[in-house]
Formats: C-alpha cells, structure tokens, sequence
C-alpha cells in the first residue's frame, strides 16, 4: 500500500521544511555572564548582541555570542519561580531552545502543526530600525522545542530587542565553524517515537542507526538513530539507553542531570588542530 | 546604670569570640566548573580542591580556589529541588557562607548561641588522613550562615572530604591578598536589628558609619554601619536603603535579584596595580 511505503521511506519528493541550517542554540543558565566568559575564553567565541533590564527585557539577561556560523544564546533570570529557574533547577545549565533557520516560518510552524507538532510559539513579527524577524515555535522531546527564525527582511547583530554587545575583552577563535549535530538522549523505549517524530512531522530520514554493539563500554550501552533533514544541514541522534554491566552512558547522564526523562547534548565539529590546543587545555584538562 | 555603659560601648575586656579571619566564602552557583574558570581567569585564583560524586559527595559538585588567604567554594547542586537549588533560584548565584577561621569551633558556638544566636550547625569534627578539622555554624541575615572552622590539628588541602584538584589551566595571580570585608544588604529599618546581632551575639563593635548624606547620589542613597571584630580582620558593613529620588541602590538590588529581604556583596581589596589590569580588561569591561 501507498501509506506503507511512505512510512519506510519519509523522504518526500517536495521538502515542506526546508532548513537552512540551525540560527542559534539557547542556553538557561544560572550565571549567563560568567557562562559568557567562560565560551569566550576556553571556546573563542566572540561577543555578539545582548538583552536585559537596559534593553527593556524585565526578567532575564541574555547574552548572545557567535564564532563562524555559530550562534550561542546564554540566558539568566531575574525572577524567583520563573519557568527559567524550573528549566535550570531540573536540567542544570542546559539546551532550551535549537533555532532552525528557515526562508518562511509561518509555513514552517502550519506545516509541522498540520502533521502533528505541539505549539509552543505561534509566527510572531519582531521589528526595529533593522528590520523584521518571523519566529514561530514547536516542542520536541522534553522541555526542548525548536523555534523557525525567517530572517531575511532583518539585517541587525542578532534579533529586535538586543542591542549590539561590544567588549574590551575578546580572546581569539579558535576554529569553530557551525553546528554539526546536536543529541538528544531519550527514555528507555523511547527513541523510536523521537524518530517517527523527526521523520513524520518535520520530514527527516534516518540517516544512519547504532545499536548496543556499536557504541559499548565494558560498562555502558546506548542505540542511537541519526535523523537528518533534507540537505543534511540539521542532523538530530536520538540516543536511548541500553543494557549494560553497570548503567549505560545514557541512563548515567539523564540520572545525574536529575532530568526524568530527555535531555539535550550538543557537539561541534572538533578537530585537534593548532588553534584547538587551546581549548584542550582550558576546558578539558581544567 | 552598668547596662547602658555596655550597650552604648559593647566592646568586652575578654573577646569570647576570637577570630583569625575569615576562612572561606562558599557561594551556591548553578555551574560551579564554569564559575570556577571565570575566578581563575579573571581573578588569578589557582585550583586547590574538589569534591563531588567521585569522592562519595552524592548531591553537590565543589570547586575550591585560593588566591593569598582568599578561599572560594563553588558549590552546584546535582538533584532537583534541593536546598541549593531553591537558594540560586531565590538569589542568582550568591554567598551562602561566610566562614571563620577560629582556634575553637566548640566555644564559638557555644558563646554566640548562648547570646541567641540560631543554630545552623552543632559542632562537627571530619577526618580523613591529614588530621581533623571542627565545624560549628549559626545563622546570620537572610539565608546566610556563618560557619565557625578549627584547623589547627589538620594539614590536607582544604577540608575532609576534598581532594587535591590539580590542573593543566593555572592563570597567574592577580595580587588579591585577603577578604577585606563582607556586606551585608538588609531591608527598610533593619540595619539596627543586624548592628545588635553583631555587637551582642558575636561581640563585634561599630567601626564607623555612614548615613544617606554620605553615600548618595542623584537618585538613590543609602545608609551603612560598618561592624568589626575586637581585631579587626573581619569587617562586615551593614547596608539599609535609603530614600533618594529613585530607587536605593540596596533596594535595586534586592529587587534585581529578587531576594525579598537580604543579600550579601563580598568585597576585595582592590587597588588597580599592574596585575590588575588583566582584571579590569577581563572582567569589569566584559
């Protein structure tokens, strides 16, 4: 049957998402300033755009940062009880928000709306003297959503409502390029819902598949199933755990997070060149 | 009348609650590893100790650095919901203790309770290889708690239960020698209450004070009294709002960091030197 063959094959003829590649990952975090310093120093990212209370934002600062075409969002609230404070008391410091860089997002949320997704943010146009931005924003796994930027009527630093952010202090890149993967590590049994989630509301294909004999230690386990869009520019693993001696890495790390059931890790592309050394010896040695 | 001779002029022939200085400032942060690379990048503090679930610490992550007598603790909760949690949504990341190096954590507790102080922490001896050390703790404004710390019969890093921290990544010093004094924001007509604490529970006296003429600006002002121990190498000011055409500068601070009534500035003794430029540049720029 026609439906059939769909579903063992999700890659449509006519992509009805097409990404341009991921516009910015937002960090909750309990100090954004100090984080800052921290992705300038060890990462060589590059201040970029700031918002807070002087910008008119009442309960949150957020400072942005960009290396090449990575765009690093670190937010902190101003409040008691917010539902930023909830993020960080249950996830730590975590990935709230992976932005998808898209030409329309209002065709972006009714396309993935119409297929299933959960609302999280209806199109809303942001203007100032730069221009425009469409935003619109569904939930995926957890408390993580996605939200479509169409930015191509705007030509400010970064989005209306942040002004740009100049330093003194700017330590050099070193060699970051852009996102290449982003992780999200699911509950037991769960990976294959993010998978139909990916390949039926968004229009990925699994790209390729890791069982427990691919990824093991003689104490951990995990399955992994790489979702991609259409061009390969987004690239999504889901990981979920598996049986091992001891705990999988998985399990592990959701249980140390004291997430209950989803969690976001991200890589980049890293290689150990020159420019690198640095961040091997600040970050991974300190 | 004798009474009012030693309310007026509350400084004893005897110090029943000798003080060496202040032994460590433990802040509850929501990223201790990064807040711990922000004070050593640009503070010049050195890595000293760890504890955490690799040395059978279960709930929180600790990072120690020291700089000349400064001592820092950097402390991340690991579970949701925790005490440590609730203190960062409540304050951002802030002090939590403000620990005193004594030669007898048994009297100093036993003298600053019998004068009413509320217990945070019955006397406690730790041990491990390098000797014993003997923690007591009482409360003091807000959620902050001053712990009473006897090291003489101990030489490991810092306390039992943390481990040497070794690391690739030492920036050099800056030149901060020790804490120079601690303050404490209180709200509208409390100053008095905090000043009394002091003189009576822990037999400091009132070095000098400042009222709304002396410190004002345009738009805010404020009043402080500055208590110190009888030798003075522990100095905390007591800051109340003060009426000005704005907002006080404690009363935006509390507001800003949503603590509904008090809150604690640490100070260092900052001159600009030399080394301090990589100070200025790094931090107050950024």
């Amino acid at each position: 049957m026609n439906t059939a063959v769909v579903k063992e094959s999700p890659v449509q003829a006519e992509d009805f998402l097409p990404l341009n590649g991921t516009d910015y990952v937002e960090f909750y975090v309990g100090n954004a300033k100090q984080a800052a310093h921290f992705y300038k120093t060890a990462f060589g990212f590059q201040s970029l755009a700031y918002a807070g209370p002087e910008t008119g934002v009442k309960d949150r600062v957020s400072y942005v940062l960009v290396q090449n075409k990575l765009r690093f969002v670190l937010t902190t609230p101003l409040k008691t009880g917010s539902d930023i404070a909830k993020h960080i008391d249950m996830h730590g410091d975590g990935v709230k928000v992976l932005a998808l860089w898209v030409d329309d997002a209002r065709s972006a949320y009714a396309e993935t709306i119409k297929r299933g997704a959960k609302s999280y943010m209806e199109p809303v146009v942001e203007k100032d003297e730069f221009g425009e931005v469409v935003r619109s924003g569904i939930y995926t796994y957890g408390d993580t959503v996605h939200i479509f930027v169409e930015r191509k009527n705007y030509s400010g630093a970064f989005l209306p409502g942040f002004k740009t952010w100049n330093t003194v202090y700017n330590p050099e890149p070193t060699g970051l390029q852009y996102v290449d993967h982003c992780v999200g590590n699911v509950g037991w049994n769960e990976m294959n819902t993010w998978v139909e989630f990916y390949e039926n509301v968004m229009g990925f294909r699994n790209l390729i598949s890791f069982d427990d004999s691919d990824i093991s230690t003689e104490y951990s386990a995990l399955m992994s199933k790489v979702m991609s869009n259409g061009n390969g520019r987004v690239k999504f693993p889901i990981n979920e755990p598996a049986e091992g001696k001891k705990k999988s890495q998985i399990e592990e790390y959701r249980i140390s997070t004291a997430a209950p059931v989803y969690s976001t890790w991200l890589s980049l592309p890293i290689t150990l060149s020159k420019p690198l050394r640095r961040l091997k010896t600040e970050v991974w040695s300190s």
